[in-house]
């Protein structure tokens, strides 16, 4: 159902990746490509973010990938005559966004108005899809966690994210560029960095476990849903063809939630061994953690049909496999 | 009661104003210099905003000035040892938002961060207040809007000062940057830029009936409530002196609420003398419009003790006898 939905909306379509060296861009300009999609990945390659050449590897299809800062280029030329955007340029670290909260202003902000500025005059019909975050409800109320709670950021990248999520709800009403925004939880799998834990602290604990060194589990209590990238390459393609989503504000999660300490056990299980320990939270982190979260996602699944298919154990086998023979980029 | 409260708050203080040249930053400036506070003006002067560097002229006490563009100027030796910022600094048209949009997100976003971030750094002791806008409502389900009320900017100048509130609220909770936020309605008075319709519609009315020139009301059905800058400016220094507003995010009003073309009316009557004519509103325009609005701001009177003084006839008077006096550098 998801494939021939997909193959009828994006074979031969032209579509734009902003930021798809990234994890998630990456992982979606190759499944575009794989849909028969005529596919521009753009990407500034900034050494602090998810960008590495390696990510479109033996990627099939038509790919072309221009290396610009959307910050200062010119955007008119890349989505003049595009019918999808898929905007996954971004600075994703929470607390990246607090030591240098100017940079986040402009990775995340100045990045998306200019695209959906660009989108508005070069290119008004094209179907804009935006990476937000889970981030901008802050500390929930309830779990799981619905479109209609509460938005309250607790870090920059939140108040950001939230920014850009507004622009996107604007430019449709007033200028009719239709879009839907996702808000994804922690995503993992093939093409993450890994190298620090500016992409989850997973990439973090999937470096050590491969390297063979202990990881830290701060706290261990903390509950999340993780959502495999294939699953969330799916939901964001599905977002982009589904005319009933223009506009909307979506949940994305994944599967059952898992406590972080019960994560770790996992991971350890899957790769065949590990060593981990519980330590509390850092105070830097506690103040800007939040707490407790697990997606209520029921909405994008009716109005699309999606829904995740790759189970934790699966993805996080899966991802040690394509780490166990691409090390090396991505240390 | 109120100036006994403020003359206790500010005689001697240290206090900054961004955007002190402007409208409300300059009639702020003007009270601190009364109230015997010793007070660094900053302003960029830049055209399209509200300074003007007659807004000081014959203005008490010590105040010094400073020409500096707060988007880019070295912060900290502004904030060093003082006690209250009160950051005026903003580009406020709406339209103005939607025509250049990345220079609203460096004029709001960017510089209230920057504010922020120098406090947090070189003076985390001071008090700041933020004016914001009742234009991060948007249009409104109910009246009178109380501070419950859901926010939905219907421009990038009403998303930019939410997130502009957000940082505020963020700094106080992450590092104890003591801070309020008030979110202003039409503001009118003494010194506002009447060339154009860059801070409200009424300063092109007032120029007009000073001018012996017709003007334009459009619809004139829409309900506001209007503050007399000086009510405006007892309510931000009172929200700088106010322990229990630390933090807090409050609406300000003003009086009674009025329909445009009653207010277009008592205009005419208050100068003796005018015309006008009531013209369906222009496209542009009525695209992000919002409709009538009327503040509840019972909170903010309830903690801080303020109301306004000024009724609606009185501060149009003292607004035209101004500008009678004073109309060249304003045109």
């Amino acid at each position: 159902m998801t494939e021939t939905t997909l193959r009828a909306a994006y074979a031969g379509a032209r579509a734009i990746v902003a930021g798809g060296l990234g994890f998630i861009g990456s992982n979606l300009a190759r499944r575009l490509g794989t849909l028969g999609a005529d596919v521009l990945v753009v990407d500034a390659l900034l050494p602090d973010l998810g960008g590495n050449r390696h990510n479109l590897d033996g990627a099939q299809g038509r790919i072309a990938v221009e290396i610009a800062d959307l910050r200062t280029a010119d955007i008119a030329p890349f989505v003049a005559g595009r019918q999808y955007l898929f905007n996954l340029a971004a600075q994703t670290s929470h607390q990246g966004s607090m030591d240098a909260p100017l940079d986040d202003l402009d990775l995340n902000c100045r990045v998306a108005l200019r695209l959906l500025e660009a989108c508005r005059k070069a290119s008004p019909t094209v179907a804009v899809v935006f990476a937000s975050t889970r981030q901008v409800y802050g500390r929930p109320n309830y779990l799981p966690v619905d479109e209609r709670h509460p938005v309250a950021p607790v870090d920059v990248n939140g108040v950001h994210k939230l920014a850009a999520e507004a622009y996107h709800t604007l430019y449709r009403k007033v200028y009719g560029v239709k879009s839907s925004v996702l808000r994804l939880t922690n995503t993992y799998g093939p093409r993450m960095r890994i190298k620090d834990a500016r992409q989850t602290f997973l990439g973090v604990w999937l470096r050590a476990v491969l390297e063979g060194r202990r990881f830290e589990v701060w706290e261990g209590e903390q509950l999340r849903d993780l959502t495999y990238v294939d699953d969330a390459v799916d939901a964001l393609l599905l977002a982009g063809a589904a005319p009933k989503a223009e506009g909307g504000v979506f949940n994305i999660g994944g599967g059952r939630r898992v406590a972080l300490k019960h994560l770790a056990k996992t991971l350890v299980a899957v790769h065949g061994g590990g060593d981990y320990s519980i330590e509390p939270f850092p105070a830097t982190r506690k103040r800007i953690d939040i707490g407790d979260y697990h997606a209520d996602d029921r909405l994008f699944r009716r109005i699309t049909g999606w829904k995740p298919r790759v189970a934790l154990k699966d993805g996080l086998a899966r991802t040690l496999d394509y780490y166990r023979g691409n090390l090396a980029p991505y240390l």
